[in-house]
């Protein structure tokens, strides 16, 4: 059988079978209709109820697929230059957890770039592995953490050549992206594979606009959240795999063994059609984000606010459907901006204590871009405590030169190579000290703003300085933090010293 | 603030959320909108967008829950009788990991009954624990495989006084269910948790039709599908805790590290409304699923087919939304009766060598009893191939005596308190061998019939000339295998002996 990008094999499935209209006797128990007494609810779920069905004859088993959904990954590994693709309905989380489980086993040294998501942190722990942390490299016009440079990257090649995968995070939650083939070919080089996660670029690669793609930078496996900037259901992602450096059979039992048994049909059906957008579309179906987003960029040039914005000649290249907005009077700080917003009515992906982060997508419209502009229009009387427009404007243009002035990023260490770190599930006994004396303690639970889900501290990392200074700009700007058993950063908790 | 059965926090704060008609610069990317070009893909899709949105100041966050979240989880607890409940948005599969995570560091001894779901498998071996498998009892009407009996529990806790946990599956796939209570307090009395699978079970003790629940018997934490048999959407799952024995903050922590970083909101909502319906309607949300389960063993009462029925004073319970139907005339297996089911619009559970399971729900109607008996109407035929009435409704009264002559259940082993296995991820070297010669290897991957997803065999199980028999009727029988390398069951992978 042939199959065409305009075919969505697993969501037609999914129709014929509802379109059947079976008397169902299999899980799961709404049996496909809205059965609960309210109405109201009934209405909000409506018809994705008929689709909500399990393994059957037609409708195929993500753990050992052979009909449409194996069609459906099969379309999805052309539509993304992958040799092979997996389904995933547990998010990026789950395919990084998976990725990372598949290359290592207990006291396996990985090197691994210190700014990435906590799950990659979590494979570590899951695994029993170690891990050589790789500072990142920080992209000058913003102050930003990126990947590691090449450089960093074959020093830790050359300092540990039993490492068994390098592992990549890109681009970063604000949208900055660098090109990864160096990187990856120096540890193809040393015959270990490189492993990203590019939660936050399955578009890369689709448009012009966009920078390149980790699969056509040679990463050997790859994951993506078709949720997070296409038009998946949440927690539908995407592995994509390429290449004979990692075994692929090994990242299947790892999803078997992690994914649920009885998966979401409604999100892997999300994928199918979130693929299908962009297979058979292609750049067009960013136009309309792509519009919205520059149109904002004209606007906000005649408010107290800017966006983040790099010069051409920069080396990363930065995501047009991520807007980094500031306050560029500097009264405002990210978090107040976040919280603003969202009371206008416009609520932001994420803050610092800079910027407010702007996350557009393929149901962006130009209406939401006019709703944004509205909100900072009627935002900008705070940003000008005396009214002074031509201030905030002088601010917003030197804001580039500025931007490096901000306080120490979240998330960007010293650059020497640091020791491997050892990890385990166990986070021994641990007792709580105030923050402010935290301070060479080692950690005792996790600390991870969320977003950007970068955590600031993993148990079993000696705690830094910098770091404390870091947390206490956190707990006083306002940001969520999760892992922490107190939320509120009072206290930490740290190992008890023996 | 005070939480009332009626109320669905987390439901309504979405329905808030989205009727006050954001403009979302947020994940996901489909911006609550149906942003695919097809038409019909939103039709389906609808309204539920909506709720799909992320961690917002109004949505609360699964993984640090102080909001709505919360509220939905304490009022679970208090509907399902709980000191803490957890929303799940992996399915039970993830409750199953991160409850025996939570409990078996690496070399830890865990005893467990050997007919459990695979996740439970998985969960040692992510742990890298060892289980002693307790061989379960044999429910002597059915054939059927149920718990492990209290002396079979007592007399491990003797052997292994340094077990970490018990833990065991109730009801099984058939819907059978035996009380733990005696079993629980064993484990009590030996200072140890008991951890169980009830994924089948989210309903029990909500109507007094049904089996009683795990949490009454005293277990320290349950594992319950809220989409298996209430009304919740696939994947939607709940973990519940009692008790001092368990450290909560160590399964909270697991659950941090195996659950999505962007939970769904259309499933947790989903709880939020299969736990009110469950709190406020209580037993009356079952009664046309009961009625309808009724209605269809009185009508096939004048067909040659037969549902599997427990005399009044079994000691096992059979939960009536479970109907295992079998061809009482002896001439279809469980394999046909699930195809000519699902052939005739009535698509089944699941299906044994004897039985076709049929599981009723919170959404089961009494239009899909008329059909089912219809169904079975047309296929009397099939059943009859003498026209032989008479000789169906004689062997179908017979069929409790009958049953216990099936072929070795796929989950009955022998009885003997065997030796501990130790679990690790790795399967080291395999090859394939022929199954009919696979007797005496040690295994080298799982085969796991799903459903019931029960493994057969798992890597590191020395392959017993039994299982070698069962494996044969699955493989003749047409049973979905999992996992397998070969699926058709020619070759199974072994160790590759040095």
């Amino acid at each position: 059988m042939t199959l065409n990008a305009g075919d969505a094999p697993l969501f037609e499935a999914l129709i014929r079978h509802a379109h059947s209209g079976p008397a169902p006797f299999h899980v799961p128990g709404h049996k496909q209709r809205a059965a609960w007494s309210d109405e109201e609810a009934g209405r909000w779920y409506g018809r994705l109820l008929s689709l909500d069905v399990t393994e059957l004859s037609d409708t195929d088993d993500l753990h050992h697929p052979e009909g449409p959904i194996a069609e459906a990954q099969r379309l999805a590994a052309d539509c993304f230059g992958a040799e092979e693709t997996r389904f995933l309905v547990g998010g990026s989380t789950v395919g990084n957890l998976a990725m990372i489980l598949a290359v290592c086993r207990p006291g396996d040294l990985l090197l691994v770039q210190r700014n990435v998501h906590k799950s990659v942190i979590h494979g570590l722990m899951l695994a029993g592995g170690r891990a050589v942390f790789l500072p990142p490299e920080t992209e000058p016009v913003s102050g930003l953490a990126v990947t590691p440079s090449a450089e960093t990257v074959r020093e830790a090649l050359r300092r540990y050549p039993e490492a068994k995968a390098l592992v990549l995070s890109n681009p970063n939650y604000y949208g900055l992206s660098v090109d990864l083939t160096e990187k990856v070919q120096a540890a193809h080089k040393r015959g270990i594979p490189v492993l990203v996660d590019e939660a936050h670029g399955a578009h890369f690669g689709q448009h012009p606009a966009f920078p390149r793609g980790a699969l056509s930078c040679g990463a050997d496996a790859v994951v993506q959240s078709a949720h997070k900037m296409l038009s998946a259901l949440t927690m539908g992602a995407m592995l994509h795999l390429q290449g004979r450096l990692l075994d692929r059979e090994a990242v299947r039992s790892q999803l078997r063994m992690l994914q649920s048994s009885s998966p979401s049909y409604p999100i892997m059906a999300s994928l199918d059609l979130a693929r299908r957008e962009v297979h058979v579309r292609g750049a067009e179906c960013f136009e309309q984000a792509l519009q919205t987003a520059a149109w904002i960029r004209e606007q906000a040039a005649g408010l107290p606010f800017a966006l983040l914005q790099l010069p051409a000649d920069a080396e990363a290249a930065l995501d047009p459907l991520k807007l980094s907005l500031f306050d560029a009077t500097g009264t405002l700080d990210g978090f107040r901006l976040r919280d603003e917003l969202e009371r206008q009515g416009c609520p932001a992906e994420m803050a610092d204590d800079r910027y407010a982060v702007l996350a557009l997508g393929t149901g962006t419209t130009r209406a939401d871009g006019e709703r944004l502009i509205a909100a900072l229009q009627r935002l900008a009387p705070l940003a000008e405590p005396n009214g002074t427009a031509g201030r905030g404007r002088g601010s917003r243009e030197a804001s580039h030169r500025e931007a490096p002035e901000r306080p120490a990023s979240p998330a960007s260490p010293a650059r020497a190579i640091p020791e491997p770190v050892s990890f385990s599930r166990e986070a021994g006994r641990t007792e709580p000290v105030r923050l402010e004396e935290a301070a060479g303690r080692i950690a005792g639970e996790w600390v991870v703003p969320y977003p950007p889900g970068i955590p600031e501290l993993f148990p079993g990392e000696r705690i830094a300085p910098e770091t404390v200074e870091r947390l206490l700009h956190w707990r006083n700007r306002g940001a969520r933090i999760q892992g922490a058993a107190d939320a509120t950063l009072r206290c930490v908790q740290v190992r008890t010293e023996r």
